[in-house]
């Protein structure tokens, strides 16, 4: 190999591309409108012993790779030491090719690290060394590693009942100008599946809020409290994950009856619970419509299938799946219910099945105001989707069925420190995609033109969706990455 | 730009593909066996005063466009002036980069009005007026038009109750050489969801047969004349707009039942519903089987979602989407239950749902009778999907589950008289895949074996399988369209 | 045509991509380890007379190509002479460019026969001839067209009331290296959907294992005897054939009510029928992993549904299709079920409709045990998707989500013993995308790295997968295929 696998034109296969990707998008800011970082770690400043802590501690992707390689668990998620983990870690990314995570394994290694060779079980030990010395150093702490990919924008992913301490701490903090927002996402205001569990939840919000939650009403009171607190801390954006959506007919009565049944501790069947989360989803739009707030739906995944896993190692651990829900017809009446009242709030919807990419695409259409541009937004490629082929193929369907121009783009919905990078991927694979179309006359060979939709796409949509001070946010850009290599 | 984005070679990325079009599918006429023109301005040779009214006034392809990249409806549907609605859509043409609008755009442009710079805010005013001042010359009436694209066959889409008054002023006037032939649509006479409207739809059906429509018998036979009306006058297609293929078992007892609730004005349930609606599309297949038309159905689309869009505006205002229903088993059934009794008339079956592509191809094998060649047709993509990557995707699934050399090709679909060079649009997708295959060693560098499948898929197939004479067709031939550009 | 349209880099669009596949991929053996040849024509040694009898007789993909052609049933399935079939299937030919028939039908012509011009109506004597002619040759008998093509391994599909009589003579025959070995299909043990027909092979089933089957117990004791013979006959994998998967709750005396019923002869219930069959599906998978067996599942075909065609030609003939079942749910219940207790066997997920196909490769990553690599497999493009389009898809939705090189690779599932180009088909596939990622940077150009994941992909996998003696396999080996061309 006469260059590295990883090189300033890694993706860009067109004279056009790369021209794009580096006088476009190269060097714009990151906004991370959605991930799934712990606040805490930012507020500390926390540093990281190990590349293994970083990388393998928490990484799911990985641990289903590693699985699929025939590693026991105890290398994933189990007492082996740092060492021994990135070892098996270090053996399967040969087995990766094709994978995304061999694509991100190596653009991380060589941006944070500036390691260009590939790594298995040979180069194993010499990057682990290499690494865990450069994550000493203090550029790599937490906040490091967010300035150097010259990210200006975090938004986490905050239960309703977190107190957003580390949030308003960091925005009491003058030394960090990246800014760190909490997001709304109450799944488990949601979770009636399980009375106890939602009985607790209750009972905290309760006792957060001082109310006595007996009802209905009560409980929206509550949240509607919660709400106003995230507000006062910066949020201005809320989501939900769930299966499909919830968009049955109900009562008033109707939803007050089933929510007591769960507060007393009952089992709802599968009609009143569908009511009851119908009445919930529409309560939280309209909330979320009320502060002029963006909600985002990601619909789709099948959770925690393997029961087995699920006992030993809890939720999040790689056995989640794609399923295949009906989408079209609950869709389209949740966001008409909103609508039809005029409370629909700026939204992003997100799928977990490729084959429901056409109809996503197809389904924001149906929705946009004509006031707010882009409005209703599909989704970034997410979860299984996000990589080379699953971007392509949202790219694809969102220009065939909308307009591409005013997508807000990439997000890395990542629990990782080191994910950024994920941003430059899509970039490349936006930019790729764009060459190609020049390249072959689909789209006109206009500089100007062409490099406006991309920092539109990379940058500038979404700081004008989200409705954020640019000028603030413009603050924390460096002008571009502080990469190894 | 060296040349204009509008090319000769526009879309053909291979000389293979180059040589394949402009000598095989380049010249050949148009049968446009599907669309939704208005046959009164062609019976009337009416002409447009603005390019709005030809582009605007109805397409709401381009209104959801505008609608997405904020712009009010007041310049999609409302009063606004033609120059401030045209003015809007050129600003918004520059944010359909990718989407099908802006090749559709630039190549209407191109084709009638030999504008080659690109539309914008900025070219906007200039452009207006050149088209405005084309569109007064004779040669662009709605006739003018339609002869400039070579078309030699038009098919529209018509309400059984239809009196074809301007088709039948079209069979006497031998000054317009291309036919223009109605095609039964009876999506009325299923509306049974709405018995107000479909009683009120079944009484100017009685008034105009004659008949006391107090059974579904008499319902049936009613029909049955207006069958016979239509294909007196031409009539050689039906085409049915429906969600999901209709096919469940029921008896004459349960339907009479039924249709008599519905005539009395009563709401029947979703059982009742179907198994009525079950019945109507057997016996429709059964009259078109009997006097050998083609029928057609577009399956999938979920119409109308947005209820306050659809309160103001009504119908086909751009607030229709994809679905995701259930196709197989009932489709299967619907097509084996005609087939079963020697029912079956050539039919062509369009998805909406490009998910559903390989189930569709597949299912035409299945109904195949080895008389008639291509005689079970997985349709053109359409709607959403009548764009480059969905035209692909089609022609690709047929391709490998079907014979593409069978394929009775495109149609355009539309209401406006502008489409035709969707045609060319197709044709040229077509070529560049078939020089591809060739160029990648796919299928031969034959020019004789490629060149004869281009020619039956752009024009021989459909002729043949719509059972028309196609000398007379061909009288209609100019031997190539007359662009300006 | 400078060289003929079957040549030595044909698919192979890339210099990496030639170079990868002749290095890696050209010479290794095959092991078919899911087909549907039948065994007593290999034992027997048996001869073709003619092309038609070995290509026609039973290949309903030709047929259907030919009845979409408008070619009479009496040159598909009737009594026409063969010459007639094989004249018919020719002119038939041309009309299948792009359709995979038309690449296997060249493929096979040169590499058995050393024909490589083109097969059409003009060119179908002499090469009829010439085909009938090599087919009388002794080392084109079945046993020698298994040779030619380097294969070592043939797993059959094998009905569990078969005495396995061609196989054991196979065993026996030392004159013969390649090893046959029998497949578990049970689909006629769950076909409770039709009582007579179910009864008559439990009352076989009973018979031969001297059983009297009046409880579902006892019917699983029978089988458990059956699948104990078939493993000492050589047998280590199960194979079924289904809708889609069976996974209702249900309880043991659900069950024995339901097959006791059934066994009265009495029709179930949608319900109970679903029941049993969660029950069977069950225990048959509990079978399969206390032997070590691997267990395929065929999911999603819809069967029979020309039910005119039904009646006069039976099963297999043409008339099946591709479904839209729900499968998320079933199939993670099903696996689940299993894992819970830990008795999920090797598994492999075939799926018929492409839409899928991302659910599937999912779908895998949840249940890899961490002790067999690539323990759940996604299986091989199958039937309607066993084409250069479907297996790009597979290969990329595998790729994407789980390991490509765990993947155990291609298989026939052919009843021809002319079919086994598709496996240098399939290679040519994979060789030619991992070419072109080599191309463009996607993949390191690392020939030991991605050699490896050939051969791997493309032999040694599956070897380990099966659990067989790779050593007594490779005996068989002869470097490569002895092909005429």
């Amino acid at each position: 190999m006469d260059r590295p696998f990883i090189h300033g034109d890694f993706l860009l296969q067109y004279d056009d591309a790369r021209r794009l990707y580096h006088e476009h998008a190269a060097a714009l800011p990151i906004v991370d409108y959605h991930c799934h970082l712990p606040p805490e770690p930012i507020a500390a400043d926390a540093r990281f012993e190990t590349i293994t802590e970083a990388w393998l501690y928490g990484d799911h992707y990985k641990w289903r790779a590693m699985r699929a390689n025939g590693v026991d668990e105890r290398f994933c998620t189990g007492d082996a030491s740092d060492w021994e983990k990135f070892q098996k870690w270090a053996e399967t990314v040969p087995c990766c090719l094709r994978n995304p995570l061999y694509h991100w394994t190596h653009l991380e290694l060589a941006r944070y690290f500036g390691v260009t060779e590939l790594l298995d079980g040979a180069s194993a030990r010499p990057i682990y060394e290499r690494c865990n010395a450069e994550l000493a150093q203090p550029e790599n702490s937490c906040r490091g590693l967010i300035r150097r990919a010259n990210v200006v924008l975090v938004c986490t992913t905050d239960d309703p009942l977190s107190e957003l301490e580390a949030h308003r701490r960091l925005a009491e903090d003058a030394s960090f100008p990246v800014r760190v927002l909490p997001t709304w996402r109450p799944d488990r205001a949601m979770a009636v599946d399980d009375p106890a569990a939602f009985n607790e939840w209750v009972d905290r919000l309760a006792e957060l809020t001082g109310m006595d939650i007996g009802d209905f009403e009560t409980f929206l009171a509550a949240l509607e409290r919660r709400h106003q607190f995230f507000h006062e801390n910066g949020c201005r954006l809320s989501d939900h994950g769930l299966e499909e959506p919830y968009a049955a007919d109900y009562t008033a009565g109707e939803v007050a009856a089933a929510f007591a049944r769960v507060r007393g501790g009952q089992t709802l069947d599968a009609a009143a619970r569908r009511k009851l989360k119908s009445a919930m989803l529409y309560e939280f739009g309209r909330m979320d419509h009320a502060r002029d707030w963006g909600q985002q739906f990601h619909f789709g995944a099948l959770r925690n299938v393997n029961s087995r896993m699920m006992a030993r190692l809890g939720r999040d651990a790689g056995f989640d799946t794609i399923g295949d829900f009906d989408h079209a017809r609950p869709l389209a009446r949740l966001l008409d219910r909103l609508e039809r009242e005029d409370r629909l709030a700026r939204t992003v919807l997100y799928n977990l099945n490729p084959a429901d990419n056409y109809l996503f695409a197809a389904m924001i259409g149906n929705f946009q105001d004509g006031r707010t541009p882009g409005k209703i937004q599909f989704g970034s490629a997410w979860w299984f989707l996000d990589q080379h082929d699953g971007i392509e193929l949202q790219l694809e369907a969102l220009s065939q069925c909308g307009l591409l121009s005013r997508f807000i783009g990439m997000l890395t919905d990542s629990r990782s420190f080191l994910s950024y990078p994920r941003h430059e991927y899509f970039r490349r694979i936006l930019c790729n995609m764009l060459g190609r179309d020049m390249e072959r006359g689909l789209i006109p060979r206009d500089d100007a033109l062409v490099g406006r939709l991309i920092r539109d796409v990379c940058y500038h949509n979404v700081v004008a969706w989200l409705g954020l001070d640019g000028q603030a946010l413009a603050a924390a850009d460096q002008g571009g990455p502080n990469w190894s290599a």
